[in-house]
């Protein structure tokens, strides 16, 4: 069993997700293909990167994300800095011919997007954005269940991602609320997830039609100094048309109140239907129209170890497992490509990219109030 | 107290439920300022109208709808007949000085529903349409926390009403699935009640963006003579604008699998948030963002007396009211406009006028692809 | 069809309950053997007759309940006064001829209970006990389920009825905090029903063991003279065993903060498991132990038309029936026993001897903290 | 930040889930004041011994547990070896001067369970015994809420885990099916969570009365050679009283269909109520009772940044926590206790010893029929 070994660059509250990810997979995921090492993380300063190196256990630190990514030890780059370097970040790493993980969103635009996408395969190196919400067990099993014809054919797909973390006012001008910086606002750092979910489900989507509102205009510039101007969406809510004909509603949202982490979908097809929400991690509503007709009903399913990646985790279902255990599934789904198991990971690049297409489609049709297709690549 | 007299036009599944609630009326509105009294129930033959007198308790029983609601006798009109009946019906009575009561859809088309209206107003008699869903005790006090405040201000609503009842493409080609008799498909038939929570919890719709489905194109003829095409929607979905600067999204489909009376809403306000859902009729989930931080989350409430019309029912929340204890509501709310105590009831005709500009407009949306807007009336 | 001329003894919350289902009964069970006529009503004084008749829709009132039960036109007598009265009024109704009606508790004891029962059969008089709440559909298709194997063997059933209804200790001393009048406190008014569910589902109950707790010793005297001693129980819990070898737990207050028609059960079977709350009447969980074990999980099945009862009223599951609704059903259930199409009622007054049998060995096993037999009858 | 260096006795379930805790825990709990080390793991043959430490990450493996406990090196063993060898490997550890977490049940008697807590308090070691199940943010916050009185006087406890994992009557007889071994059966393996539970929320149990089932009396022994005895119970409940006047009731089972993780309490206080399962881990259900009257209701804590351990985790609230997180907790609270920065862990031995001297006054008083005195320590 040969080392794979990561440098990360970028510590921070994805640092900290991948790390656990990193320590806790080989005892989770076993045997393995390959054993996945924390050789270097890169933080902004050395402060930071002792701290980060003590803190989540890496065998080197560094400041230098340039040299990291060339460094010869290195295997993998894991990108999780913020949205805005990650075109820098990941290109570097592909020339170095690096297999690269990078965190949502893959870039600002598509175009950057298509880009990096191009060059990671044009290199040859196995390459993933991470939208770990759709490797949970219960989300495979719903593309299981559909793959198998559990619920006939898709009809209508809703996908969602609301929370109220800035639904304060008084939250100040941090750089998710700066298009520049963000490429846009709940659209991207949330949306892009139920987007995924919904393209995971029921395939491409080739048309939309958004709204989206801003509910605080101006907020606090983070160096007092007053107040600056939000240009970016706080909600984000789309029809789709997808191109098997089913229809579909996406919708996202980081001030809603009382929703948490509130991620999901619900998918009617001709025969059955699915629900699932991130709040019931661990569950998958399914409804089976071939159920007798006086003992029909969506059942509860549990996850567990009958599930996809099931039996990596705990051998009762309803154990639980949590949200680091999604970037276990993700970093499985990437180490089980890299040694060559599989194609390639689920979540290619091109993933990021097409969500990214259907988001500027979104914005797109916001402005010009028309239905907009979605390129096809 | 004086007795008001009522004439059913029809009888069927709304007669029935129509019965149940002028039977039950007193029993749980007590006092009343008027009581009402089955009188007359007119059914198509006299075999039906001699079952239907007995069945459901009425004095008399007829053929002949234009001699009841001519019959000096008779103060309320009350027509359940078919759809594309309710014009002339609701037309003659208004015209004999009749206070109406008609079925939901009020007409096939707004130009037939405004001139109802405008007709019923003219008149000077109370008239009400059959939207007894947002009647229900849990929407209600759905209402009247957002008009105390209670969720600040409204920013977001999902309104649906979601079944599966004619997912069975063996189900034949009855009336329902014929535009010229129906009027529209699953829009007409529950996506009304679904625009009707929209409007009445947030305000008048501005503008509509939509799709519309078919999943079943032909069907059997009645006549067993071979298979007739279904000229309107199966399901609908569509984005919705209101005058309030709040946005939202509504669907309806009687061909989706596993939902059985899944009619309900998703209130997103600027402090809190609301839900519902029919399948749940005496509940409603409160979100009230003032409470303390670690005590926050949304609150089941069962209804019962401390809730609008709660003390009509049984001494204890959650002791559970029906379908037809909705329509005692409906009819308090109209014995109690005849009687003078209110102006008029909460679903006049005009309100069904309102919906069906909504439906017209969302159909005028899913064929030009465009954002339409709705006429104010 | 012939008339069944009804006289009801008593009005209040039975009398408006049974007066509706007593109305409405035609227009949901139709065709029915038997027309039901509310044709006498009883009340305390002359004032409350007269408005009860109004109310209630009956043909004729009275305040002499030994003239109405002894009323030739009279087919049967339906008992609602208070518990200590039922004996007297169900002995002079037997002794003459008529079929009747009792609610629950049958009585205060079981000797009282047992010459009740014994009188009536002797009679051979159609009788029935108020225990409505197993005969909502949801309930019946539970035994039904059981009955066809569906979840194997019973193994363990708990059962409940948990309300909050007298947790304030400002509410005055009324008749059901004596033990003289009301026989026992929330054991026979609530824990009579959840014993009910387990009996109906599991069989007899051979022996308990139990615990009483009183929260509130003393109680505003009604006549505003001072304090009581409340002597019955305000919560009561205890084990059970069934002569089938299933053990089980029953529980009931009216004082459990929070709770406020949780009255169901909980039903694990061998190979597969059963629940159901009255807070979601038109539901019950169920587990098939045969599920594929990818797709297991407790279904919510919507009760309907494919469900026990379900076709009487609407055509669609999940439409809601109200606590009225269940004694329709009841009434259903004598209706069909005095036409002679089914051999007795399901709730006999046996049935209410047994559960007071039970309720007794409680109370004896609470004061001697033994475990307590259950005779059998 | 001195290290905290890690013997683990034992690999397997446990030794996976104490691992992946061992190794996220600094990144969970920044700063730490002691940073624990994976030392040594200990397995029963050399090449699972080395298979674990390249799975779990330790520096050094061995088969011999006593030179581990005693290796000067060590500061911390953990005993996750099966039940019947804890006793001996506790008290060689505690002789060592090690502070000690051992998993539960402590051990298979309360004589030796007083044994090992008395040796360890008398060594003056820190000791803990394996209870995460209490630890759950959900589980400490519900106590907080009864420790500010946000519930009034608790009345009622209820407590259960309930699974189904060996309802299957194929599974071999593993030595949890002999009391030799095991102690017990569903009673200690899944009652002990229970009552730790109710011990925690409520206090202690003076008395208790129950009941044990055995649905499989013999099963297939693990070389073949035939059938063996089953001797330990598959389901136990029992009826408990606090010292604090309170009652309660415990179940636990591991053949009850359809339970997977079925691990709860429900609390009922004189002014509001909680309940909580572990199906559900990251929330929990409670009612205030102080709410307004139209506004009341159980309400649902997703727990996150403002609850107990929850700023540890991620930073919104639902965002999930799974198994192993938990036990980073229980890691957490023995940790700041070896740094002095609180007296002890919620779950010293002690309290291992004490749901031990329930578990057996519920077997006696399962045999004895009586209620059965809960000695006090």
């Amino acid at each position: 069993m040969r080392d794979l070994k990561f440098a990360v660059i970028g510590g921070g509250f994805m640092g900290k997700a991948h790390s656990i990810a990193l320590a806790s997979y080989p005892m989770y995921v076993w045997p393995t293909p390959l054993y996945p090492v924390r050789e270097l993380i890169v933080e902004i300063n050395d402060e930071l990167a002792a701290e980060s190196q003590k803190r989540f256990g890496y065998n080197r630190a560094s400041t230098d994300w340039r040299a990291a990514v060339e460094d010869p030890e290195i295997d993998v780059v894991d990108i999780l800095v913020p949205n805005v370097l990650h075109y820098d970040v990941v290109m570097a790493a592909v020339a170095a011919g690096k297999h690269v993980i990078c965190e949502k969103p893959l870039a600002l635009t598509s175009a950057k997007a298509r880009e990096m996408a191009d060059a990671a395969d044009a290199a040859g190196v196995v390459n993933q954005v991470g939208f770990n919400w759709r490797l949970a067990p219960a989300v495979q099993l719903a593309k299981k269940l559909i793959d198998e014809g559990a619920i006939g054919e898709v009809r209508h797909v809703k996908a969602f991602w609301l929370g109220e973390f800035f639904n304060d006012p008084s939250t100040p001008l941090v750089w998710r609320f700066k298009k520049e910086q963000a490429g846009s606002g709940a659209l991207g750092d949330l949306g892009s997830h139920a987007i995924d979910f919904a393209r995971f489900l029921a395939g491409e989507i080739t048309e939309v039609q958004g709204v989206q509102q801003q509910f605080v205009a101006k907020r606090q510039l983070l160096d007092g100094s007053g107040e600056g101007d939000v240009d970016v969406d706080d909600a984000t809510s789309f029809l789709v048309n997808f191109a098997s004909g089913a229809s579909g509603y996406i919708e996202c949202s980081w001030s809603a109140a009382g929703h948490k982490t509130g991620a999901g979908f619900e998918v009617i097809g001709s025969t059955g239907s699915l629900s699932f929400d991130w709040e019931h991690l661990s569950e998958l509503r399914f409804y089976d129209g071939s159920d007798a007709a006086d003992r029909q009903g969506f059942r509860t399913i549990y996850t567990g170890p009958p599930h996809p990646s099931g039996d990596w985790f705990w051998p009762i279902a309803g154990y639980q497992i949590g949200y680091a255990d999604t970037k276990v599934i993700q970093l499985a789904d990437f180490v089980h490509a890299v040694a060559g198991e599989t194609e390639r990971p689920q979540t290619t690049f091109r993933e990021g990219l097409k969500s990214t297409l259907v988001e500027e489609a979104v914005m797109e049709s916001a402005e010009s109030r028309e239905w907009t297709a979605v390129p096809a690549e």
